[in-house]
């Protein structure tokens, strides 16, 4: 299990965890929302099918190791955030990867339709999804994070001054 | 905007919201949840589509009041969700509440769909994701409460119990 | 809330929104079409989840403006139409903007799929859906007003004439 | 053709029609609404398959006769929406009515998947379709006749009340 | 209604006929394939939507001209076949068209969802469905048409031929 | 491979095949609607995956035996319309019996979307496709047989009449 | 992990697992398969969410228990038989289970998308599904065990005989 | 039928067919899959619709012939696998070709939706499904193979060794 941890300084709070490194495409949207809001994380390939053992030991020791969200992508039948959301206490945010022929419509559905008892909080398909967890992971720890919810907000306006700011037709460079 | 409060002593930390009184039956799991779990929360119905300024009411007061998350439930174009998503930093946990006759799937795309930049986590359609979504929150109130993480393993470890008690073919009461 | 307005002459009788300046590729059909039909209008981006108080805004004074419809596209989880509908008494008319991944299918269910109360019309995803809004309002101005009544019947002319003048094979030219 | 009209005394501003009496239970949501609203309708069964020259009779007189909005509902393979829109200037609303197997998917793309340039305005599948159809014609009508604008916003407040007194658990009669 | 008649020699037997010339490059798989038989056939662009009278006059027409059979290619909100088949006794053999967004999955389901009293026999979506309801068209016509019955056989006997001379890996040319 | 055959007196034209006789209650209506048009007809279930050499003799008699078309129904997985399509030269017309799950999507696309070269022609899902089937069967058989011309034509004035006989609100006996 | 097998003497060389016993209703049609041809086969709920490690004590120890083959039931975001594809060496069969709202299109997708590698061998949706798992254990089995071939002949000429003595319309006793 | 087999040497023990040679880029994973095992295959082009009758003798001499299992791929409306499995008391494995319009969804549901009585075993659409389909042959066959089951284990422990070998960021070459 190779890790490529992007903060090394701070203990990961948030474990970007995705099923194959042909995921980093759709899930590196995921790390960079975590790297421009300062939140301590660390990236790790674990297939669920591929590395089960991995992915257990992964579950059993999260929580100990202080990760407070694990955000998981994985297309087709997916079943990494289902997993893994049974092998920890720590909340499992899921992202549906697409996948070739049926665009992640497989992936959505695996991941969302979880049983009774065993939640995976899922996004959209694709990079929006995959910013989107991340942007609700900080949402979450940003509510004991007086700092964080500031950054938070501060994103929010940011974004709605450049929603604000489009025009159409949209303006042609010179 | 009737209230029914269930835990008035408490202050509440997580709002459950629906569409129409007529979602109860599968919201109500998730007010069972959080009850069963004692986290004091409360309940309203707000329509997106019949009440646009009570919702942006308690979208703009959320986090002032000290909601934690907010739990929305709607069916059909389920717009609940995603607009109290815009309308506050507190996270938001979506669940798709059947339709008479897509059965949810308008529900579930509706809400998982969402933009980047405005999450909503989203479970199940039905009962289950109505569960889930309690349960999901209760996972992240619990990554800062000691006492509450206690409660899940235990819930887990009960659950964990009854599937391995689970007989088939099922015996049948002489 | 930047504004495009392409006959400030006259004052707006249509309002054209989308979500983003991304949807504008689509949208432009509708303003083609109003602008081909010398209906007043005016563009602008309007993003339910990024601008909720300018759509509310937008909304609330839409009919003391004198708008007499509303073309709103979107796409993904759309939920700007629908908002927009429960915002102002003015008619709202959708257009499902097509989804990287889902290519409209959600766009469509999110805006159609309206409860009873609150109505967005409905017209096809993408180029086709975004000029037939247009079109559809037009019909409904010309129900009072001979003029563009005989424009409108006048393009149809035309239009039937272009498909009757349709050749099978495609004439190549020499 | 056998003609049921409401209301006799005043001329219809708005016909109703649908491709067979079975439609009937899901269409009358739409005439009801209209009576509420005092708009004088007609209500017609006609068959785009089985009655096409009254189909297109009907479309051809419908704006001498002063009709100002048609409101068709079929289901399956639901053409009779889409073909009065190429029989008659007069804008037209489309209602999905659910199919016996795939419950008004067929219907809702048969109707809302038009070509540019013949427009249908397309309502959800089945009651609330049909309601808000209504609802929307109103709306339509009501940008020229200020009273009945009044009764719409009239409507929109107490719907908007309705809301706000639901409770959760629904209050149980004693 | 421009005509294209490739055989003008002989009268013809069956008539191709579709929404627009751009359907041409999916329907020109029928038009061969009635070629290669030596079925006399016209070409036809007939717009449901845009030319209404057009095709109400062609299916009154139909029978009386000879034609024993019409196939007729739509796509999207596909009226055209069950239009036709509304307006003649001729039978009517409809392809769905592949639309843009949806790929012809709209085009299926309103051509292939006719109501009971009025069939429209329906093939697959695109190129093999054109040519295959030519080839249905031709077994219908072959089965009081010794000559083309022997054309017919001769065909599948070379398509067999042809299948059974199938190589894989394919014999790549030195 | 038992069979009952409605109309001894005369040689069957048609046979309509069924994979089960749990069929026989959607396939009813198409032997129901060559009997009324006095079509000689017979029955059988043949059942591709339990009777592949049946089926394969079925089809090579059916041209030797005065077959002018095969109507044949099957649900989920439905092979026998193909299959049969690929053993005979007569003319096969599918109907898509409802599956129990997926209410028949399985069962049209494993009918209608043949490859080129062997083609089905297929219904609308269920007892309006059964019907259909006979109807379009008779349709083809119609255009050398002047006389079931004849009563095709006040077959479907009939229809027409009944549709025009229908009133909304359905008259209610007193 | 409570075990009901059926058949003590022999020890079990096919287990068949579902994810509840709440699926034991469609799970019963492998297991009454199995136990017609005589396979000594066991019983157990594992679920995938619930008792994840009991799922891989399973697995682990599922070939060295003798278990020649493996079949899963599960429904929804139905993990359980990819993960215990992934867990052993032992070929798993997967039985889609119907879900109360997708009626198994969630289930049937997340069990046949497997990616590449760790493979599932799936069955239709449902009863059907679960019988003919066992019925493709039985047939991989016979390959290297004549007796059970000899079955398999047997039990396929028997149902080729009931198929053949089907009666269309079904003949009602006196 | 023209023959491709790459293993001369040994009787084959798996048949791969497929429906046409346009098959080969999806099945070719399948076929390279049993060469890394040294499983001896053989290749045909079997087309159901276009050689039926060569697919009923491959189906009948399978057996005698020793192959142990066939994998069968075909796209559309894929009839290939299920017939053959009506024809032979061999195992058949099939997997979903993508279709030009529908990306292989009818030819999942045509393959997968068998009725009780004939099972086919299904995997995942495509590249995927014809790897795993061998890989699930080998399962079998490993059953009573030590040596080969000794090589699949070899083969699943390089796979976990290279999924867990992946890194993110995948690392760039310099």
């Amino acid at each position: 299990m190779a890790a490529t941890d992007t903060q090394a300084a701070a203990s990961p709070m948030v474990g970007i965890i995705m099923g194959s490194s042909s995921d980093w495409d759709i899930m590196k949207n995921a790390a960079a929302m975590l790297e421009d809001f300062g939140v301590a994380h660390e990236l790790r390939v674990i297939s669920a099918h591929r590395m089960p053992q991995d992915m257990a030991d992964y579950g059993a020791a999260a929580a100990g190791r202080g990760l407070r969200a694990i955000i998981a992508g994985a297309g087709g039948a997916a079943h990494l955030p289902g997993m893994m959301a049974a092998l920890t206490p720590v909340p499992v945010f899921g992202v549906p990867v697409p996948s070739k022929y049926l665009r992640g419509e497989d992936s959505l559905l695996s991941i969302v339709q979880m049983p009774k008892g065993v939640p995976v909080a899922t996004f959209a398909i694709g990079e929006a999804g995959a910013a989107n967890a991340a942007l609700h992971v900080i949402a979450c720890l940003a509510t004991t994070d007086a700092a964080l919810r500031g950054k938070l907000e501060a994103f929010r306006a940011r974004q709605t001054e450049a929603a604000r700011a489009m025009e159409v037709p949209p303006r042609v460079p010179l």
